[in-house]
Parts: C-alpha cells; sequence; structure tokens
C-alpha cells in the first residue's frame, strides 16, 4: 500500500503490525524494532526518494564502503508519550545539528533537516503504539548513514544510505556502575573525530572496555590520550563530579562529545543555582577529593540513560567507592529532565518538542 | 553446484564467468571483482560452515552492529602470476597474524590461520584467470570481517561474517604524489586503534584528505596527535626519507601499522647495505634537509603500490619539490620487490609462497 501522506516521503505501511509479540515488560535495550524504518539514498549528488517502509533487512555489496572504511555515523534521540497521549522530543534539532557535524567529519553530505524531521514526526505517528505513557518509558530512536558505493579504495563513497530505525525502551537499569580511569587506551585523538558520533569511535572501545570489565568495572571514563591527567568522558555518556556542593564537567573539544543531555544539564544546573564550573579536569584532583570524603558524586548523562549515578572508580588499582546521598544531584537532575521530557513541568527553555498526530 | 573439493570449506561454482566482460586494460583499482568469493560466519561462539561462492551482494539487519560501531576490519594482500602461470603470494602469514591482531582489539574473535589459507588457496584457483601475467598486473585481496548482530546496544557483537572478495589490479599508477604533512587533523591517539586495520581508521581521514587536495595534496602525511613534530605514515602507506644516503622511517607503535611493504624494505635495506635508520623522524629535520639540498627522496610503501615515489611535501603553507634522482632508491626497492613477489628473483627471505593448483 502507498499513501502520499506528504509531498515528498514516500509511505509504504507494514500489512501487519508485529506490536503484539513484544512483551513491553521485558525489553533489552534495542533489541526489539518497531514496525516502520525511513530510508533515503543519497546518489547523483542529492537525498533522493526518502520512504518509510516496513521494518527490515538491507541489503549491500560485500565491496559497500561503510564494511571497509567506517564511514558511517549515527545519532540517538528519545520519543516520549505524556499522559493525554501526546508524542514529545526532546531538543531534536539539537542532534540533527550534530548529525551533520558527524557527517562533515567523516566527508558524508549532509542530511536536509526538515526532511530529517519530516521524515522522523510521519514514522513516529505509524509507529505511535509503540510509544508506551508511564515514566522510563519511551522510543529509543536511531538516525544513521552508511557508506554503499561498492569497491575497495580508501575514498569517499559516492552513495550513502539514510536510515531511521526505532526500538521502544523501558527505565533505564544498568545495575551498580563503577567505572575506571583510562590509564593506557584512549578514545580519542587531539585532530581527530571524538567529537563526532563516527560508528568506529565506539567499536575501538569494547576491547579496553572488555578489559576494564575483567576488573569488575562496566565502563571506561576516557582520559586525554597525551598524559592520562584529564577526565573526558565515558563511551556513551558526558561525565560530571560533585566535589563538595560544586559540579565539575569537562568543556567540549575535538575529542569530547557534545552531548544533549550534557548541556541541558549544565542549563538546569545554572537555573537552579547549584555551582558548576565547565573545565579540564584532572585525575589528581578527584583521587584526592575521594580520600578526603569531598567527593560526593559522579554521574553520567547521555540520552540512554539520561543521568546516571556511579558508584564507585578505580584508579591506578585502587578502587573508590562512593558514599549514598541523600540530596543527590544526580536524582535531581533526572527528574528535573524527565519532568520536562515527559510534560509534566514547564518548559522554561523550550526543550520539548511536539509530535503533532496527523 | 556444490563441491567437496576440502574436508571443511564448501564450494557453490558460479554458473558463468563474468571474466569476458571485464576490461583488463583499462581496471579502475578495487571496482571489479572476480567470480567467487568466501564467506564465513561466527555463531555460537565459532566460525562456522567456510563457503566460497558466486560474488553477490549480502543481506543484513539495518541495526547490525558494523552500521553503528564500526566494529570491523581488514587486510589487503596480493597474488602475482609468474611466466610459468604459477600463483605466489607474498608473505600471506604476515597478513594473516596482523589480521588477527587486529581482531583482537576491536573485540572481533580471531580467525584460524588455517581456514584462512586453505579457503584462500581455494579461492584462488577457482578465480586462476583473473590473475594476469605481467609485471604490474595483480590480484588484490581483501578479507575482512563486519559485526552483523542486530541490536543498537553499544557492545560487541555475538555475530560476525568473514569475507574475502578479490579484485584485479593493474600496475598502480596513481599520477604525481604530493603530500601534506599534517597540521591540526590525526588519524590516531596513543593507545588507540592506529597500529590495527579498523574500518574507522579509513573513513576519519576522508574529510581532512579532501582539505589537502584543495591545496593540491593527494596525500597527507600524519604526524603525532600530540605535537605534530614527528613523522609517521600516511593513510594506506608507511613512509620513508632519504637523507643524503641514509633512509629514515618511524618506528611502529600503536598507533602506526605495521606494514608488511615497509619491513620488507628494512630487510631489503639491511641486505644491500642502504643505510637505514628505524627512528622517530622529526618535521623539523626533514624541512631542513629539503632546503639544504639534503632530502633526496620520499615514498611510501604499501601493497597496493608497492613503492609509491613522492615528488613534493608542504608544510606550514610552504612547498617543497624534490628533485629527479638518477640512482632512485624508489626504483630500486620496488624493482627487487617486485621481482621477488613475480618469480624473478631468488628468494633469500623466504617471502614467496606458492598457491598450488588443485
Ligand atoms: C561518546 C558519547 N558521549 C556522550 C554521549 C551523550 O550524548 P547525549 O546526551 O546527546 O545523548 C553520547 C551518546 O549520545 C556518546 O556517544
Ligand atoms: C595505515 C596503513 N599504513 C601502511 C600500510 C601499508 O601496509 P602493507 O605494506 O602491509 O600493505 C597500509 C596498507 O595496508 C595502511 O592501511
Amino acid at each position: 500500500m502507498r499513501n502520499g501522506i506528504s509531498h515528498a516521503i514516500d509511505v509504504v505501511e507494514a500489512p501487519a503490525s508485529k506490536i503484539d509479540s513484544v512483551d513491553f515488560d521485558n525489553l533489552v535495550f534495542g533489541n526489539v524494532f518497531t514496525d516502520h524504518m525511513m530510508e533515503c539514498d543519497y546518489v547523483d549528488g542529492q537525498w533522493q526518494n526518502p520512504t518509510i517502509k516496513p521494518y527490515g533487512p538491507i541489503q549491500l555489496e560485500p565491496s559497500a564502503k561503510v564494511f571497509h572504511y567506517g564511514q558511517a555515523i549515527f545519532e540517538g534521540m528519545k520519543a516520549f508519550k505524556d499522559d493525554e497521549d501526546q508524542v514529545w522530543l526532546f531538543r531534536p534539532e539539537a542532534n540533527i545539528d550534530r548529525f551533520n557535524k558527524s557527517s562533515v567529519r567523516l566527508a558524508i553530505p549532509e542530511f536536509p533537516k526538515e526532511m530529517f524531521l519530516e521524515g522522523l514526526e510521519t514514522l513516529l505517528n505509524l509507529d505511535r503504539d509503540w510509544i508506551k505513557k508511564g515514566l522510563g518509558n519511551s522510543l529509543y530512536i536511531r538516525p544513521f548513514v552508511i557508506a554503499t558505493e561498492p569497491g575497495v579504495s580508501a575514498s569517499p563513497s559516492k552513495s550513502y544510505k539514510f536510515m531511521i530505525i526505532c526500538s521502544p525502551a523501558k527505565a533505564y537499569y544498568s545495575g551498580e556502575v563503577r567505572v575506571v580511569f583510562a590509564e593506557k587506551f584512549s578514545r580519542a585523538a587531539n585532530g581527530g573525530v571524538g567529537y563526532a558520533k563516527a560508528a568506529g569511535n565506539y567499536g575501538a572501545q569494547f576491547y579496553p572496555t572488555n578489559l576494564a570489565k575483567e576488573e569488575g568495572y562496566q565502563q571506561i571514563i576516557w582520559t586525554d590520550a597525551n598524559t592520562h591527567e584529564y577526565l573526558e568522558e565515558a563511551g556513551t555518556m558526558n561525565i560530571f563530579f560533585r566535589v563538595g556542593d560544586k559540579l565539575l564537567t569537562a568543556p567540549i573539544s575535538d575529542r569530547i562529545l557534545d552531548g544533549v543531555t550534557r548541556k541541558s544539564v549544565i542549563a538546569l544546573a545554572e537555573e537552579n543555582n547549584i555551582p558548576i564550573e565547565v573545565r579540564r579536569v584532572t585525575v589528581k584532583e578527584i583521587v584526592e577529593a575521594a580520600k578526603k570524603g569531598e567527593l560526593k558524586e559522579i554521574f553520567g548523562a547521555g540520552t540512554a540513560a539520561t543521568i546516571n549515578p556511579i558508584k564507585g572508580f578505580g584508579h591506578m588499582g585502587e578502587k573508590y567507592e562512593l558514599p549514598e546521598q541523600a540530596e543527590s544531584y544526580a536524582k535531581f537532575f533526572k527528574s528535573k529532565l524527565m519532568d520536562i521530557q515527559y510534560n509534566r513541568a514547564e518548559d522554561k527553555f523550550d526543550w520539548r518538542y511536539l509530535v503533532e498526530k496527523k
């Protein structure tokens, strides 16, 4: 079936929904996908024929450049449903802007912002039932681009595929998280692609993270590759440190992702008169603060987890545990953010974006 | 048709060859592929069912981890045909070892060496006619592994696909090559994946290389990300500098690929009493040598080009041209290497590997 819902986007509806086969109480993050996906191909110097169609496999030449040269970038965003069944995005333009920044760095043509938003909204309207009400429930949205040109010469692809796939998600609980400060491995170089959501940045972290897991840590906090003296970010989260009542987080750079959650936390801290310093944070000061009992919290900030409190950290073979906080900043920011995301509080910063029913 | 050529590898022959449709005089590097390919899947903790079958597209879920997290590595090697129609590989075990080193760093299960070699030899025997005689002609071989597990959580894939695809190649001529020394961008971090043939390392170079092209350079010589004072390697070649009659090249490290051509050049230099120093090479000494007229040659060493002479370089906005050398080291090493590769000279180092006809 083919409907001309939009002047530009072709819509092919799935003949039947698979939603009834999904156990929404036992979702594993990123494993189940909704009935539809968006696809758009870059050919002959243009993004062409945006289409929404049933979710399903894609076919590529084995020589497609994405397989050989990692020319691929992605985004991660979420949709939320409020008690009146309205669907909201959170700062989607920040994600679209970052998507295109990542594209530029990977020599991928930028995707038109209007087509992105229009496609996403059409997709969300089709798969509206997959977004469940209730605090913590959400739809995780994964836009990405891959290089599709066949041929193994190491040069930018001439063709690309843009896609959006969506996966229903439950309240994020990853168990107790302990992290280790990177001492040997690193995530990003000065002048590299660390600030981009480039596919290759993530695969490169798996091996060091496996080693950290063997030592009892779930994640790594990456330090600068040069000296390992400065704390930068985690694999999929920016990182905040609370020393006394002051919050610290690293400035963004060409090594660090400009996280949407991170900048929202900074804005909320300022609004709520929580002292915050955006500056290079040294391993030394955090270890010393921990020893003196002044390190009250560490938490990660990212779309998947919103805010993820960290229970302890390791450095140079020493393990440090963080005390339970009665008045936790992590909890404060998490509930502030979720209240905005689920349309339960005023939206002073104009972060919410209504996906209008069509 | 299904033949049990080997106890382990299933062979499905292409019903017809497409070789007659290929213009072997006008090959573009890496654009045409032979009739067959090798495929082997990692499932349930094991590499299973190695198969050789007709070259053709593969099908993957849009959530396959290779698309999102760049968990993918590859190799590049060549087969040569001598005047007696014998087919030779050049140091294949070095490539297989490096393949598995790259895999470990990307948290990909290693591929069994015997299965790799046996599969490759079976494939080369099937596609023997695609390897043309004559100095400069070769078959470029591209083994690679991609992460195939569906699911967008940022963790190592549980399933993988190993493939070998092959592309006939002509004598490599890329026109005159001028390079620029990297001043801002970089290729690899200490503690990163630079030493691995990780897919993401290559896509990350396309944008800076495009910028270099706008300035009239075909390639970048990467410097250390930290200070940009040391010359490391090019995008797909290790780099040698000839100052006076002395050859200089950077030592391998966790940022630099351990090139098979590079180590062969080093061995040949030693054998032929050409003074060679494997040590950090500074931008400063090379620029000064160029100014004094002591910089006689720069050349790249890699499988695709064998040896690629460089005509000039740029640094800090200055352009330097290199003089034509009557007694060129680049030419010397290229002919030494090709004589061994094409079975035209004694093989003192035991580098040649005969692909026995089956
Ligand atoms: C490397 C990295 N840092 C930080 C973040 C957090 O960014 P955001 O808050 O925009 O999700 C992410 C996830 O998107 C990430 O991949
Ligand atoms: C980054 C890089 N450096 C150097 C080389 C040269 O290595 P080899 O001589 O083994 O082909 C290659 C190509 O394989 C490469 O990709």
